[in-house]
């Protein structure tokens, strides 16, 4: 188990190779034992092979390699449809329909996703999670036909690795663990945890290439604009409110 | 790996032992290992041992038993704290004011909660997940001075189990996979999918306690009501927007 937590880096090259139906049954039975609230199980996995499917997902995840060579698609959904349908059948009101019960599938979809990823790590895959999930949801709902009460809040791509990249660095463990309450950061915290990477010949490179002063830059005037972050987050919204999860009344 | 996944159950008893040091630092490195957007880390794990504090939280957790009796408590907040303040510090201009780049750092950290839950249980600790963090995130703001930018997005105790739950019954396979695109359910696979549920024992004895007729009405009339939902849903939106995450201008 630890071993595979250890070593899990995400892979961006496949091999043309199918993943067995038993192993990938067990690899999604691995992400239904994870916590969920209230054992609702308020979640669900799409499983996309189809290669058209997977050629308008690779559309929407921006066009990246991995989606169109990698064999399985799988879409994590925060998921009240099937508890609220069961609700209606058995005389009863369903009140899931708000930010909250998103939020909450939403956690069961995530915990699910990453027993998924350790179970399917420790079969020899590997697995790269496509951050454009959240970005693209509205196109995603219309390609995988998602009803009310469903988003997508994770997609993953896996299959047998044909590369093996190094372990990608972590900072510092201060940098993210807290004891007893929060501690906030002083400059000098800032400029210690952040040393390491920024003095790598990784960030030298980079800022040559992109004509920048700091590794900061790259990331808010490149990689995660103000701009885009605004126009996508907008529209994670409108369809979290169009899947119906915004009546507040 | 595999057998830790399929054998995990919530704990809600603990024994009165101490979490070693190099256990509970192996478990939380475990957590800095998981898949995280563009390598950010944009996550931060609140670890509390002090009584008092833990008090405080069990008070906001609705005074559930095992928060006082587990000798860890673990917070997992979305966090574009430090993110931001080393932008600030480096000439950047961080956009990380909005529901996306949120919603971002609440799937790093639920990513990285449920490594540590697996690392934990690989090293003999039970975990319990709170589902009240999010209903009392404005709570726990308070008690573990949260500044802007960081929100709770889940909470956990950890300790050294002092019971042995059966697992929990999980719905059958295809209540959460949808092979290729989503398959809506009809009235017959709502009526299967529930079934052994429904005809259990347990739901027996709970409608017979519960004075209910459906084991659906006790979801919906008792343990998650439409009011409490709506109630804790704006609050947690509040929380949001007070932490600073819902600048759209």
């Amino acid at each position: 188990m630890l071993e595979t937590i250890f070593t899990h880096r995400s892979i961006r090259k496949y091999k043309n190779i199918v993943i067995p139906e038993n192993v990938l049954d067990e690899i999604l039975k691995a992400g239904s034992r994870a916590s969920t609230t209230g054992n609702m199980q308020v979640y669900s996995i799409i499983v996309t092979k189809d290669e058209d499917l997977r050629k308008q997902l690779w559309e929407a995840h921006f066009k990246q390699d991995m989606v169109l060579e990698a064999p399985v698609h799988l879409t994590f959904c925060a998921d009240f449809r099937r508890f609220t349908r069961w609700c209606e059948q058995r005389k009863a009101s369903p009140g899931y329909d708000n930010f909250l019960s998103f939020f909450t599938a939403a956690i069961d979809a995530l915990l699910a996703s990453q027993n998924v990823v350790l179970a399917a790590e420790s079969h020899g895959l590997g697995i790269c999670y496509l951050g454009t999930a959240t970005y693209m949801a509205d196109r995603i709902v219309e390609i995988l036909n998602l009803p009310a009460y469903v988003v997508p809040v994770a997609c993953l791509v896996t299959g047998y690795p044909d590369e093996e990249p190094p372990l990608t660095e972590r900072l510092p463990m201060d940098a993210i663990i807290h004891q007893e309450k929060y501690r906030d950061f002083k400059p000098e915290d800032i400029d210690r945890i952040y040393k390491e990477r920024e003095e790598s010949n990784e960030t030298k490179e980079l800022l040559e290439i992109n004509k920048k002063e700091t590794l900061a830059q790259i990331f808010t005037d490149n990689r995660y604009t103000k701009k885009d972050n605004l126009y996508f987050s907008k529209q994670f919204l409108k369809t979290i409110t169009q899947q119906g999860f915004m009546n507040h009344d």
